[in-house]
């Protein structure tokens, strides 16, 4: 495995096809969407997404999502959000993670966001502080059955 | 001080002349905006931006955004992130807060989501489980200097 074999992009269409659906399930449940669905979802997309591809596998091994959210605060500055982040299991343990990180940091601080933030589990405070993050505060949440 | 002084509304660009950025800026730094500046800005926000009008006082006393964020995993799913929460000093202690986010709740809830999602400081997670919020993993963030 050597670094030329991995091209940094945004996400596209046609990664239906290079198991990006798989590498997200390795994050959290997705769910059966069809390549017509993929499209229809991809065009409601507010976020950036920027994948890894290893293109000697021609397949997607790492993505995270970038939403810039307009605030009013801060004389209208922006907020990146930091979205999404999954490494595919067998590409783990060779700094993929933390260059798609710096990447995403490098690329919110390019748009002008005032700060990027994100939330994570205790057990990956020490991995994102490699790239400059540090915990501020809680994060909460209601999950909904509808 | 009663109940039926107060109306819940989304936001509109005229709250400039009601003290909204007043209001904002007990949350956070502000900056100087112009009548001018606050309709561009708005014009460029995506989140859903609600409040409280004390209709005797004709001022805005609360707001709360809500900002629906459109995923792949999930089905397609929307997740909710509830942002910028501040109610005047001066209208504390009468559960304005609470009706608040109960309503952004229900607002969350109604649009689809399968959840909603914030980030707070360790002393307001007992505010927040009143409307049904647990804490669940930690927010981080790098700020920057431009």
């Amino acid at each position: 495995m050597n670094s030329s074999q991995f091209i940094f992009r945004k996400l596209e269409e046609s990664d239906y096809d290079k198991n990006y659906l798989q590498l997200l399930s390795q994050l959290t449940e997705v769910g059966h969407i069809t390549s017509k669905n993929f499209s229809e979802i991809l065009s409601k997309i507010q976020s950036q997404i920027w994948v890894f591809e290893d293109t000697n596998a021609n397949k997607i091994v790492a993505s995270a999502s970038i939403l810039l959210e307009q605030k009013i605060i801060h004389c209208g500055g922006i907020v990146a959000h930091l979205e999404d982040v999954v490494v595919d299991q067998s590409y783990r343990g060779n700094q993929l993670g933390q260059k798609l990180i710096a990447n995403i940091v490098e690329i919110a601080r390019e748009s002008g966001a005032y700060k990027i933030i994100a939330d994570c589990k205790p057990e990956l405070l020490s991995f994102y502080s490699k790239n400059g993050f540090e915990k501020r505060g809680e994060q909460i949440a209601i999950y909904f059955s509808h």
